[in-house]
């Protein structure tokens, strides 16, 4: 089964590299304006930068659950492209906000948008699992004989 | 395999939208009580949503450990029922704290009290499956033969 | 397949425990120091507590992802011994940053360096896979001729 996910779990790979990076520039965001743990705020620059990361951690967990179901589900190339354009849009949304507040919304813009898209086809990929093992009915193969 | 764990998915996508619908009642009370990101307190009302999201953020990737795992080696639909629940007793915590810092206290109780339950679930398949795959015992089978 | 990675689900369970127990030790700090929900800052050995568990809470996914991945397409023993030092690594990191803001380097940076070693292992699974799936080269069946 490795091989059958590979896609999914490199995604998922390079997506933990990005969520390390994120903390990492905290980390030197902190050393940068002397602010010291357990602090977490002190220059507006500092909270913008902490703020993202922590955004990028709220949503972290939903995006893998959307990323991995789609991929399982309904199409594992589909979801782990979706998977690199959402990678793509968080960089864009991390490095917006640590510009200024209104750096972060296209960024988080799209974010939810390729999130969205995931879970749509995580949901559609899990009814049609649900149909064909319950009730039988394939949709897939009856939409492959109609075109 | 995918048939196989149907129900998890089901219920951890339908938790994703949860946490996500969370995320967005944050926003919507950031917008209702003007407190612009990167800011995190404000009014006693927005605090209390703020901090109701964060404590579901952090029980998130315990509950889906302890849901798939409980799911996958002991059994998958008690696992998913009890997902359910759990989702409803994070339902139950964050509307209760968004009225006050009181009203968080039974949804919570709960929610540990599920989350428990499928932490011992999880524990006790995983020891079976162990005692299978390196004793060669089956304790399933022994109760079965008693019964 | 669930008896296959037995070792990794009960390493993570076993982190799920740990996340959970970090989360305990937060609400008894709460209670000693008198500080009530919503409250996050108070004491500066509160503050310390609840910024050593919100930093575990950042890198739990990460450590999940490079888990089972290492697991999955390297070795899954190695993954999951790995996985026990990583839970080592943030008791000592933990505890020492309740102690002192100082206490936390040591562990911090261990746990750091397993979390590398992991996406390490995991990346070279992952590349392996890769070449046998795609380009029909197996690395791992090079090596054993050589030595």
């Amino acid at each position: 089964m490795a091989g059958d996910l590979i896609l999914l779990a490199a995604v998922s790979l390079l997506s933990a590299c990005q969520q390390s990076c994120f903390a990492w520039l905290v980390g030197k965001s902190r050393k940068q304006h002397k602010i010291m743990p357990p602090e977490v705020t002190g220059t507006p620059e500092f909270d913008r930068i902490f703020r993202a990361q922590q955004n990028c951690v709220e949503f972290y967990p939903i995006f893998l659950v959307a990323l991995w179901i789609a991929g399982w589900f309904f199409n594992q190339v589909l979801a782990a492209l979706l998977g690199l354009v959402y990678m793509y849009t968080r960089h864009k949304y991390f490095h917006g906000y640590a510009e200024s507040a209104k750096g972060r919304i296209t960024g988080f813009y799209w974010s939810v948008v390729v999130l969205l898209s995931l879970m749509a086809l995580a949901a559609a990929g899990i009814t049609n699992s649900f149909l064909e093992e319950y009730l039988d009915i394939s949709i897939g193969k009856k939409l492959h004989k109609l075109l």
